[in-house]
């Protein structure tokens, strides 16, 4: 199933004879050990030479050698260099802090240093709220990992996280003008990553935890949200929620079915899973039926921690037990977002008629969505080669530009569904088809309408 | 003594006439109490009246109200609206972070972020040095507050010493291509700073404290230089040292003194003081004397702490005591960070011929520099308004961009004599004179100089 893509792609700078045969003998071989061909450009041309730097996707670092050594391989062809183009973009990090004053004079100097900043700092120590108008903290946001639960890499700590959290500090600003800066803690001790975000906190307009895993990352959220007066945003839960259950309303609209009737089945109960689950339930819900590592999630299930307590409580009200196959019998609805591979087509066939299937882990989803496809109406995934990606980048950055447009001081149940409405809606019913439903992350309506809503709430909640 | 200056820079619009006299009126008006005119500017014109922004350096804010009502008292002008230039640039901050890649299009984002970004994860978790390559440490530092010390402010807190810290990191970024990022924390508990800046530190390649009030900040810098394996440098301490030193060096130059042959006064015992001791008493010099709020210091100094112990045991070689002006007797060299007005141009007619004055305390130096001309050979202060200005920001961004440039694990004393020598360098000796003994801060060359003597060093301790 797995196709070369530009997340992996290598730039082979191989020296070759001047020949007629040369391009072709070099595009052919990348093409005949299954690299894609992505550009051809001659660096270097002598009588009877020719310096090429080929590119390429491929597959994995296994394959990268191949290609590379089969190139290497053809008459009068030799390999100078090898590089890739992930790691080009990578070197010396991704992000970088920059002066928004000039600082040409010294008058400049002495507006924005001392002696003039002196009277900046008097006037916040005597009204806190200043802060807010005039430091970075008007459109600061801190993005926090402690590089436990980092993509599918698991606990690889923060220092690699970092590379993850400057790309999320890129995309805040691309997207919606937020200046998001990476704390990566070395400390995967509940305690201390809470009072380190307290510690942190005053130059900071909002917190987005990253990667953390479950179920700290429930407790550090809660309570940072009750001691901090800046919302706080875990993203892996609630930034998928908004996208899953955008794309749900769209979903339904297509194939023409009430949330209030649908059975759902959720499968996978960690911050995701569960943030999904709380979010749905905002919405009235026919049905919602937990699956996770031991099957369905009834109020028999061994696991006793506050979070699936409460998923066993509030979930499966016909109190069904078995495993994800039996879950999906007759379900309209599945939402994944746990494991690769965990059914095919035959089970699709067992959902009620119109089904929806979000199969959303990553990279390899729980059902190949062209098997999906054969029985389900809707299918989407988390992958960008496939129709309907469910990304965060839709939801974050325009949640968080809402929330500092609006000054907040946290962050509601109302705003997050407020966000999820917001993206359904940019997908106008002239646009809107089983392929189509949510928009383009590159679709720059999205974040200033999410902003635009989130705001509105956080405002009318203000002036409560 | 007192002197308007671009640090208080109003802009008060007014509508006035359109009378021949009226510039004349306005702009006399404003020099008439003490404003120093510095821009007027016709924003409107109509028959009978115009608007003008009339700009003004003033001293203070009750400076700022009389040039306001003064100008409101003429006939027929109304002042419209006051702005105060300073806070004008502070506005949302000075500084913001941006992104070093371009985010265009799908296989942009491939590379990024997701997935390919994960294999620059990987790569970290398993070669943790290549952090340094493929992430920002290889060019961020953290500049690191409590409030407790900011300018002469004093205990201010974190929120409003972050003007003070994105001051800074817009100098770094500007005199050194340094990516700095403010830290101010929201703890002045030594311990939890300490384990702050350790839980902080994967993403950093070096800390710059900064403004943490002695004695706390000694020990603070003291564990951090223990634990973390990037270099810890307290601006306060080091960076005053070595301008100081550099500073230092220049003048004896021109008054034809040896370092060896001179007894140099002290005055202040802080973080500033201290860390010029050391410096100095690298360097040989004749005699030492340091002066606390109580007097001359001396093993019989009350104050026991570890810092005032080894001052009170390394200096003052022949053990006299008394007061300031006690010390100055018969002294080649006055330093002072300590308070303003301690003594007049009397007491520096007891010094050494050739007396050589640096009064530092800010604000308002130990004695006014036009007093202390009367007797002395060499005057500098730390004011931007008299010659040799001695302002750190000669030193800590070509000390940072050389640490960087080393990957320097650590900074050592060789450093800072070397970061000092090559300060007072870029004064070349047909510059040299009592009013220019050191170079312009917006002297182009002194970062570069200053980067290439720190990292040689640095490179030359790796090796070792």
């Amino acid at each position: 199933m797995a196709v070369p893509g530009p997340g992996y792609s290598i730039t082979v700078r191989v020296e070759a004879p001047a020949a007629a045969s040369t391009a072709g003998d070099l595009t052919t071989t990348v093409g005949q050990v299954g690299g894609v061909l992505t550009a051809f450009d001659i660096v270097e041309s002598h009588a009877d030479s020719i310096v090429v730097d080929i590119s390429a996707n491929v597959l994995d670092a296994e394959h990268a050698t191949g290609v590379t050594e089969a190139l290497d391989k053809l008459p009068g062809v030799r390999v100078r260099k090898v590089s890739d183009r992930t790691f080009l973009i990578h070197l010396g990090g991704k992000i970088e802090v920059t002066s928004k004053v000039a600082l040409k004079n010294r008058d400049d100097l002495s507006r924005a240093y001392t002696p003039g900043v002196a009277r900046v700092c008097n006037a916040i120590a005597e009204n806190p709220e200043d802060a807010r108008r005039l430091t970075i903290k008007r459109n600061t946001i801190a993005v926090v990992t402690d590089g436990s639960a980092v993509l599918g890499l698991g606990n690889i700590g923060p220092a690699a996280a970092l590379p993850v959290m400057e790309g999320k500090a890129a995309l805040f600003k691309k997207f919606a003008g937020v200046d998001a800066w990476p704390v990566c803690l070395d400390t995967q001790d509940t305690e201390e990553i809470i009072r380190t975000c307290e510690i942190l906190a005053p130059q900071y307009a909002g917190i987005n935890l990253e990667d953390i895993s479950a179920p700290r990352c429930f407790e550090i959220e809660a309570r940072l949200r009750e001691k901090l007066d800046i919302p706080v945003f875990h993203d892996d839960q609630h930034g998928t929620a908004i996208v899953v259950l955008a794309a749900l309303r769209n979903a339904l609209r297509v194939v023409g079915k009430r949330i209030e009737d649908c059975t759902i089945v959720v499968c996978g109960v960690g911050a995701a899973g569960s943030a999904i689950i709380r979010l749905l339930q905002l919405n009235n819900p026919g049905n919602i039926v937990a699956v996770g590592r031991d099957g369905i999630v009834t109020t028999e299930t061994n696991d006793k921690s506050a979070n699936m307590l409460h998923i066993a409580q509030t979930t499966n009200k016909n109190g069904i037990s078995g495993s994800l196959h039996d879950a999906l019998v007759g379900a309209d609805v599945f939402i994944g977002v746990s494991a690769p591979n965990l059914f095919g087509a035959e089970q699709v066939a067992t959902m009620a008629d119109d089904a929806i299937v979000f199969a959303l882990a990553n990279p390899d989803p729980e059902i190949d969505p062209i098997e999906a496809q054969k029985h389900a109406a809707v299918v989407a995934t988390g992958r960008s080669d496939y129709p309907n990606q469910i990304n965060n980048v839709l939801a974050f950055p325009g949640v968080f530009r809402g929330l500092l447009d609006a000054q907040a001081r946290n962050i509601t149940d109302d705003m997050l569904v407020a966000a999820a409405n917001a993206i359904a809606d940019v997908v106008d019913g002239d646009r809107l088809n089983p392929s189509f439903i949510v928009p383009s992350v590159f679709d720059s309506a999205v974040a200033p309408a999410v902003a635009e809503a989130v705001s509105a709430v956080a405002r009318g909640e203000k002036r409560d």
